[in-house]
C-alpha cells in the first residue's frame, strides 16, 4: 500500500489530497485546500502554505506527491506569483524526504478522462466515478485529487 | 542592536550574509553560498535551500531580513526557477517568524553607491569601504552583503 498526496499549488489557495494505492484499488482518505489570510503580506503567505502543508503530512505520512508541471503563460507575473507558492509547496514535501512527482496539466487530464483536453465538468465527472467517496467542494480540491489518481495510475512503483 | 540576514536567491548559489547594526554602527559577522549538489532534482534543490538556511538561521539568530524583488525578464522560464529558489529562501525564513524586507535591485545599488546603476565592481569596492572585514569571494556572496547592508541602511527600525 502507498499513500499519496497531491497538490494543486497557489497564493490564494492550495489544493490537497491524500489517497490510498494498493494494486488497482484506489481509496479516499482525505482532501481540503489551504487558504491563507488574504491580507498577509507574501512571505507569511509563503510560510502559511509550508506550515499547513507540512501539519498534513506529519497527520497522514503520504510516501510519494504529485504536483503539476507549472508552465510559463502569457502573464508571466501571474506565473511567477504561482510558482513561488508550489515552491513552498514542494519544499514542504521535499524536506520530509517524500519524492515528488511532476505532471503536465495535460498528462492529469488524459491520465483519468484518456483526454488530454478535458474540461473540469469532465474531470469532476470522471472523479465521482473512480472515487465516489471524495466530494470536492472547489476546483482546487478536485484538481488535488486529480494529480494524485495520476500519480497513482502512471507511477511505476504502485 | 539589530542583527540583519541578506540572501541573494538562486537554484545554483544562493548567497547570504549577516551583519550587526547598533546606531550608525555595521559590523560584519558572516557570509557564504549555499551551493546544492548540482545532480539532485529540482524538489532537492529546493529542500537543500530551505534546510541549509534554516541552519543558518537557527545559528546566527537574526532579526531581520533583506532579499531582492525579482522582476519578469526577457527568459520568463529563468526568472520562474529563480523564483522558486527565491520562494524556498523566503519560506526558510518567514517560518521562524523573521519579518522579510524585499528590495529592487536598482535600490540596493543606490542605498550602497548613490548610483542606481552601479555595476559589481564598484558594489564590491564599497563593501571593502563599508565593511573590510567581509571579503566576499564569489557575487552572491557580495550581493547578499549588499543587501543586508541596504536593509540596515533603509530601514525605519534601526
Amino acid at each position: 500500500m502507498k499513500r499519496i498526496l497531491g497538490i494543486d499549488p497557489g497564493l490564494l489557495h492550495t489544493g490537497w489530497a491524500i489517497i490510498d494505492v494498493a494494486g488497482s484499488n484506489r481509496t479516499y482518505v482525505a482532501s481540503g485546500v489551504i487558504l491563507p489570510p488574504t491580507k498577509i503580506p507574501f512571505p507569511e503567505r509563503l510560510a502559511f502554505i509550508f506550515n499547513n502543508l507540512t501539519e498534513l503530512i506529519e497527520k497522514f505520512q503520504p510516501n510519494e506527491c504529485g504536483i503539476e508541471v507549472i508552465f510559463v503563460n502569457k502573464n508571466a507575473k501571474t506565473t511567477l506569483l504561482l510558482g513561488q507558492a508550489r515552491a513552498s509547496a514542494i519544499t514542504a514535501v521535499a524536506v520530509k524526504n517524500i519524492p515528488v512527482f511532476e505532471y503536465e496539466p495535460n498528462k492529469v487530464k488524459k491520465a483519468l478522462t484518456s483526454m488530454g483536453h478535458a474540461d473540469k465538468e469532465q474531470i469532476y465527472k470522471m472523479l465521482s466515478i473512480l472515487l465516489p467517496a471524495a466530494k470536492p467542494k472547489t476546483p482546487d480540491e478536485s484538481d488535488a485529487i486529480a494529480i494524485a489518481l495520476t500519480h497513482a495510475n502512471t507511477s511505476r512503483y504502485i
